[in-house]
């Protein structure tokens, strides 16, 4: 037996995989993320099912391994994709480090996800031909490098910004971005009450303060096809 | 009715969304890519199937149109998520244009799912908190920006970078990048073929010299984690 490190995707049940909804269905542990779907925790019938909210990453590590250890079919139900701002990787590592099996099976992401939900292309000919994703606040902590993200000639997606994107969009200006390029924040999306928010960079922190976490801000010309955009509530 | 846009994700037929093969299912009009797997175009025993090769985009947002304004049941699959260096955008926006409603679903991305399946994580906490997506020609298929993106501080990934791999990792050491930063290129992932190649910017040409394609070429230092890193075929 293996443990499997599935990907929920970003909210909505029918997306996340086939294989995925598969091992769900078959495992007799499943550790899950508050963020992930109800309908899909309760595909688990035969399983006992364990929040790990309220567990540390090393006590989830550790339950891991030692359910796998046993043989038992153990499943680690992740919301997103558990690779990308996830901590899948640590998992991972500590299952390969006691000798478990592992199989993983993505998400689909929610850098990619969300905004192909929302009609935005993070790629598009002609328009943006490099993307870079980046967390609100850099690894230490600190503030980000505005003069570098000035500079980026693509889409720029940053998770967990909203909060701070007020702070953010004047960095980026100041930094030598245009007040008008185009910036959207992404909230909930994939859940009944998500919306989307679209504007300039001078304009999307107002344009969105009510927007409820989590979401996702796409900052660049891609959002500009207001063709791709259906705004408010999809 | 409506179009649908499905992402048939990187290749393994598992690997598509729960809502994606529903949809492929109840296809009465199926228009898929070459590359998607077999198993998924025989999913749809009540099509007509169409292979999108040999059609130019124009044929086939024409053809996405026509069929979706006589109320059928259309699903364009396409190999991995449409909306990332795919051209999924062109179709939906062609479809709102004639006023044909859309439904997207989005696949596992190459960017996002070939990565975890290798075992690289995109991003880990202490490593790296940022990634790069592009392609390995600039939009205008004039060279790369080196010195550019031999600043980036977090991963870079490359698509269809692999013809062009010894002159691209030559030009990233030229431009200061370090001559032992990891790198792997990944190729053709998820199918029963697939390989992963790990070497520095300084090997990773020759190391990967008998890569096929479809490879995505992964820079930085996420690709050390050894542990992480499933070698040659999974």
């Amino acid at each position: 037996m293996t443990v499997a490190i599935v990907g929920a995707g970003p909210g909505d049940p029918g997306l996340i995989t086939v294989r995925g909804l598969e091992l769900v269905r078959d495992a007799e542990i499943l550790v899950y993320d508050r963020l992930v779907a109800h309908e899909l925790v309760l595909e688990a019938q035969r399983a006992a099912l364990i929040e790990r909210d309220g567990l540390s990453q090393d006590e989830v590590n550790e339950l891991l391994v030692r359910h796998g250890r046993r043989g038992r079919a153990v499943v680690r139900l992740k919301g997103g994709d558990p690779f990308v701002f996830g901590r899948g990787a640590e998992e991972v590592a500590a299952l390969e480090a006691a000798g478990v099996e592992v199989e993983v099976v993505p998400g689909l992401s929610t850098l990619t996800a969300l905004p192909a939900l929302a009609g935005i292309p993070l790629t598009a000919r002609g328009v943006a031909s490099e993307v870079t994703a980046l967390t609100g606040t850099s690894a230490d902590g600190g503030d980000l490098d505005y003069e570098r993200l000035a500079q980026l000639p693509g889409t720029i997606v940053i998770f967990m910004g909203l909060g701070r994107l007020e702070h953010i969009a004047d960095n980026l200006i100041l930094a030598g971005r245009a007040v008008d390029e185009p910036a959207a924040v992404i909230s909930r999306l994939s859940l009944p009450d998500c919306r989307i928010h679209s504007g300039t960079l001078a304009t999307i922190a107002s344009v969105a303060e009510s927007a409820a976490t989590p979401a996702l801000v796409v900052i660049g010309d891609v959002v500009s096809g207001r063709q791709f955009l259906r705004e408010a509530t999809l």
